[in-house]
């Protein structure tokens, strides 16, 4: 939607959704075999273990926001994002959940935490998000938060294919995605709220969208990556995680 | 090549080379069909605009660990590089020339310029390697170009097999690469001496393979990108440049 007028603050909302309809990653070929279980036990390895990538990098990109922002009560805000990934205690947390979901598909804690095997390009994605929450406005920083407006779909859709499909992955390995079903939306419901007062301008509430619509990229070209290297035509990069050849379910 | 012994100045060089032999992105399957005449035009205009990407950020990669270097001796070698790629007058030097490229495939300059249609993991890599020159040592941002090392090869190659395979493309379109045979090798050679003079603990060595290692992954990140978007599956990511139709060779 390319406009220069001023939307309502309702537009502004229908515009980010619409961005959502068209590039939120629910739409990429590698989800779809994903939920639909068309994976081998290897291909999910490799989406658990990059998507560690990003899920590790979420704190310091919300620490690198909260440290721009100007009052308490929008850091003590923001705070609670990094309370949901890092925790309390040592084991708690969405970062420890997400490799505790690695070791339930047959991942090693340590490897996954140590980075070997990573595509070079789901680590550009997830470098380009943090700059740009350090580079840009703070406006779109908090904008480039909002592809969690459209996150609960695809948690419902994963949860459920994952279980049906795989028989070797337990709602136990899955449990990362429970408390996201309640933390995003509380998440998304701020940050939406946020830009709709915050983006006045025709120019700022294209900025927003802008924003969002870089979100959806830097998730899409992660699995951009997966697809080529796991799947078709299935070419890790050099030094990329090689999956142990088993049967397709398997 | 991992060792953590101290490598003469003669290993070191072996071992970049190997790194080279095993990771330059002349073995990435996009390459050798773009070089072997098996993409049709759309496809080569892809690979020409995301290079683009590429080649314009090499002078904000340049001028980035130019500000860092200590001495006026070491900074006018470096400036080399931006007369090389900036040129000394409009419509010298490489980036133009490799906007001259562009359009000899049939691409729109403003287009070309705009960076629309860019793929987002070419921007995320390109952005990387700024990123990296800006944030590692000196060392490793000067290690970090050494895949100019390889580059006389891979451009002998692509040159004479372009031309030989694509009877749309001539000599002059290509006209980017001929002073690349001479910069690069004298780039390279200054390069190199400066890692083997500097890289003096193995700490120091292993930062510096690494640092070419890195390199490595962000061309051959740029090629994954484009195998998975226009050649297979050919799924282009939201917003990207969609080719025109027009039958492979043509």
């Amino acid at each position: 939607m390319l406009t220069t007028t001023q939307l309502s603050p309702d537009e502004l909302a229908g515009a980010l959704r619409e961005i959502g309809a068209e590039r939120y990653h629910i739409h990429h070929p590698f989800h779809r075999l994903l939920h639909g279980g068309q994976l081998g036990r290897g291909q999910v390895q490799a989406w658990a273990l990059n998507r560690y990538c990003y899920q590790s990098a979420i704190p310091a990109k919300d620490a690198t926001l909260l440290a721009r922002l100007p009052t308490s009560e929008l850091r003590r805000e923001w705070r609670r994002r990094l309370v949901d990934h890092d925790g309390d205690a040592p084991g708690t947390g969405g970062v420890a959940r997400w490799l505790k979901l690695a070791q339930g598909v047959g991942l090693d804690a340590e490897y996954v935490q140590s980075g070997a095997g990573l595509l070079p390009a789901t680590r550009f994605a997830v470098e380009a998000y943090v700059a740009f929450v350090r580079d840009r406005s703070i406006l779109e920083a908090v904008a480039s938060s909002l592809t969690e407006m459209f996150s609960p779909g695809i948690i419902a859709e994963r949860v459920s294919g994952m279980l049906a499909n795989y028989d070797w992955i337990t709602p136990d390995t899955l449990a990362y995605f429970t408390p996201r079903l309640t933390q995003a939306p509380r998440d998304s419901d701020f940050a939406l709220a946020y830009v709709q007062e915050h983006a006045r301008t025709p120019e700022q509430q294209q900025a927003v969208l802008a924003a969002l619509r870089f979100k959806c990229d830097v998730l899409w070209a992660q699995l951009d990556a997966l697809h080529h290297a796991y799947v078709s035509p299935g070419l890790p990069p050099p030094g990329a995680f090689v999956p142990t050849p088993r049967k397709p379910g398997a």
